[in-house]
């Protein structure tokens, strides 16, 4: 036995709770259908590439009889970045079929979609699944970003699959996965194999969401961590008195997470993508903005503050986005361009090089830029050429450019006797990705993630393919929740990628006329100046309910609690 | 009333465990002198600097009878950096005061030893100090590194704590503060006047303690957040499989903090500051053998691992600690040679002159180091020209030297034939300080703080003056722990600082034949190659006494546990 941790222990033995219909009939539940359902856009495109999956009913779970089931085989892979819960996820699907039936089989596919092709597997177990009840990571069987999206894959997944009689997949992932596993239950369906594949919302970025997934699982315990951290850099921030923290934030394609932790934690300053990118925001109006800031809190002595910013933030200012996709095409791995920039020996050639070919507007911002940001752009390209946007310290950033202003503004004091005119800056940078992807799950995302796995088995022994697991009413306790299915179609609009229109289910962004935004639109000048820190600490798993099982602050406003 | 989180408002409720002496009879315990005293070492020099507090004898509580006291006036600081627990303290210091004396008033210094020399403080009244129990920070009254050292000082301070009559005052600090406040003590007896000076021991680096002062206040707190993420991000590393993540962790003179997070979270390597200055490593070797770590785990297809490095190491390692004292020697702003580094315009000029002038050794190491650390110690210097040693980021630069060796092992497979070959090398990097020195304190440091406040108030109300307060029998339940003083001469020793002897607490560092560390060693192979990483999470408040009540192993080991 390893050397675990007491609250290891602890954790090991806690029961998820399940919604009500579970915890009368186990997995013995009844599929009501609604409705037939649409696409939430590109009606007809979606239709004609989903025959078989499109329009399909929700379903809801209600009780049902317990009834003498032969044993199922069942495949579950994890898919994309980790998330607290996942090991939930498998757990919920490995109990209800075993409840089903004792002689169920779950097979657990090795270092995501990849496994279901190359047929890499392992038996999931009652001593393997005991081991990893409610801890974080998604090491119990691994996870991966291959995609599964070509006719040549779905064969060989189906193959694998009739050869160990599996009968029914549970994808756990993103939107991306999601897309891709109703591409697969369509190809499935239309060849009559019968592999249902079912589906569960997985992000830590909260991006997967709509009218019928209130939450993807994990967005509740990564924000947790992340405003424990935020809150304890504010209490030093308020003790020190003399720094100014900026604190990246993970979610590169929405700021849900940098939103929900401004909700948590109350800082000076909270950048919302989204709102930047609606006002056409430049990367100079931001930075004029914060260093104001900087100013006015030094004229009321207070030469500290805590700004927020969102991992995609470069990706939503227009001009920067620009540059980007500029430099992206210029400096493509297989263009003429591209070459020669790579002939080029001299990083001042390349510099020429690439300001000559850059719109008037893109060159100016380039130029605008750090020399450490600069350079990293131009050299730090992957192998397709693509600038490095994920590793672009946008904290250093924003703290060099805010330097720099505030520079300008103190150069009339060079004198000693003006020293006090001058205005402070002392920027730290932190970014948290890593620290809360892996956290165990929150009693939240215990239970919700769970519940999943539990309705996912549920769904799959129903046949229903092309759903995704839907746990409703979460903003309640866990005593008011409900069970059932969406059609995964119903999620899912036409989008451009890479120049091809594509089927994708539908990013959330924040809404900048939704209940958090609007929460947090009323009170951020209040927060701004006058230090209304709010402190969350770490997880509990025990203690009052208050403490202990609340969710998030945008799950209970988008509730309209 | 401010908006404060669930858990904020769960543990102003939180009623800190006491000695059990407290618990009986309050804080009217009775003083029991053991046997005179002695300095650890250069028992003369401190003997003769010290002529009114050296010898004085370590001092139990023991229960005693409720009398009818007079009130009392007293001053707290806070001095340097932020541990949890400080607000706690006050806590313990008001309480106790109280409760000899309704009547009794608690002055807060603000700002750290600066208020008591320019007379800021604040009244602390009930409101204030509930508003603060169990809370993280020290934004109660604020803190400051200002030195009270000099007689002028010593005057100032002893004419507005008269002026306030003011009878004994508590300064809360580390090392150098608790000499500065035994200076304080002795000057004051010297000249007759009746001011009660007692310290109490706190850092979050570990660094003060002995066979009397078990432990710091903070140190268990800034462990476990530290401790936590660790954690987290070991379980990304195993789930993702694909980085080596660096994480930095505070703690410049000392490795208490990376020795109990290894111990917590056996991380793949932990290196110790005191160990690689014992062996007197190199850079070069201690690089060697995390790449040659890396290259043994890819070869049995592990491409990840998790790295501690104390925030010190540069200073340990013999070379690196050689070149910057030579660096600050050649670059100090006053010097000849440092006025004409700065009148040189180029940077090649500036590298020609510094390495014209360095030992061969030291040009050689500076020539090794990563272009970006190279330019930042020679061109980031502060007002006196030192090299910014706390801000190198000893994380990146390990991770620079580290894949630099890999390229050349690599460099053999340039074919694409050869590709498996290759090690792969994907460095992530963390640093860890701040999140921890402000977050709310664990029940330990909770219980352990306030404890040490009111024993610092019984101490004042003894007469105690030059002492520290002392809570015994830490690894223990607080049912058991002990309650009393030790005279600060009792830690001193002289020491060389800036060229000149100077009596000091005696820092203290890893012992390499202490039970932390051998338990460190004897277990570091195994973690090295067999992912025993383990997840203490997030602290908890609330739930089994061996989740929330337990303290470090760092504590546990030391006393023979």
């Amino acid at each position: 036995m390893a050397d675990i941790s007491p609250l290891q222990k602890a954790r090991a033995a806690y029961r998820p709770k399940l919604p009500p219909v579970f915890a009368g009939s186990g997995p013995f539940v009844q599929a009501s259908e609604g409705p037939r359902t649409r696409p939430v856009a590109d009606v007809e495109a979606i239709q004609a590439m989903f025959p078989h999956s499109c329009g399909k009913p929700v379903v809801a779970f209600e009780a049902g009889v317990r009834d003498g089931r032969g044993p199922l085989k069942v495949g579950v892979v994890l898919s994309g970045g980790q998330a607290p819960g996942g090991h939930n996820v498998i757990a919920g699907v490995f109990d209800a079929l075993r409840a089903m039936n004792p002689g169920s089989t779950l097979y657990g596919f090795l270092g995501g979609p990849s496994g279901l092709t190359d047929n890499k597997y392992k038996l999931l177990d009652d001593a393997t699944i005991d081991a990893y009840r409610n801890t974080g990571g998604f090491d119990i069987i691994g996870s991966g970003r291959t995609k599964l999206e070509t006719e040549e894959q779905f064969v060989q997944v189906a193959a694998n699959c009739e050869a160990l009689g599996i009968g029914a997949l549970i994808i756990i992932g993103g939107d991306d996965s999601n897309t891709n596993a109703c591409l697969l239950a369509e190809f499935l369906q239309r060849q009559g194999r019968p592999i249902t594949v079912v589906g569960c919302p997985k992000t830590i970025d909260g991006d997967l969401k709509n009218e019928r997934i209130a939450a993807s699982f994990g967005f509740d315990t990564a924000t947790k961590v992340y405003s424990e951290l935020i809150g304890n850099i504010e209490r030093d921030a308020n003790s020190a008195k003399k720094y100014w923290h900026f604190i990246k934030l993970m979610g590169r394609s929405a700021s849900h997470i940098a939103l929900e932790c401004a909700l948590q934690t109350h800082p000076t300053v909270a950048l919302i993508s989204e709102e930047v990118s609606a006002e056409k925001q430049t990367l100079r109006q931001i930075v004029e903005r914060i260093a104001g800031l900087v100013r006015e809190r030094f004229a009321r002595r207070k030469k500290f503050g805590v700004v927020l910013i969102p991992e995609g933030l470069v990706e939503f200012i227009p001009e920067t986005k620009r540059l980007i996709s500029e430099l992206n095409e210029l400096l493509a791995k297989k263009s003429d361009t591209g070459r020669h920039f790579d002939s080029l020996a001299s990083m001042d050639d390349k510099l020429q090089f690439v300001n000559s070919r850059l719109t008037p507007a893109s060159a100016q911002v380039l130029g605008s830029l750090p020399g450490t940001v600069r350079m990293q752009l131009l050299l730090d390209r992957d192998e397709h050429g693509n600038v490095p946007v994920s590793q672009i310290e946008t904290e250093k950033l924003l703290i060099d450019l805010v330097g720099d202003r505030i520079k300008e503004w103190n150069s009339p004091y060079k004198d000693e006797a003006d020293k006090d005119k001058r205005i402070p800056f002392n920027g730290q940078s932190h970014f948290f990705g890593y620290e809360g992807r892996c956290a165990a799950p929150s009693n939240f995302d215990a239970d919700y993630s769970y519940s999943l796995g539990y309705t996912a088995a549920c769904l799959a022994a129903a046949g229903k393919t092309g759903y995704m697991a839907c746990v409703g009413n979460l903003a309640r306790p866990a005593g008011e929740w409900t069970a059932g299915g969406i059609p995964l179609t119903m999620m899912m609009n036409m989008e451009m990628r890479k120049g091809k229109s594509h089927p994708v289910i539908r990013k959330a962004l924040v809404r900048l006329d939704g209940a958090p935004f609007r929460a947090f639109a009323a009170q951020r000048d209040a927060w701004a100046m006058e230090d209304a820190f709010r402190f969350p600490g770490p997880i509990q798993y025990f203690g009052p309910a208050e403490v202990c099982d609340a969710t998030t602050l945008t799950l209970k406003l988008e509730a309209g609690q």
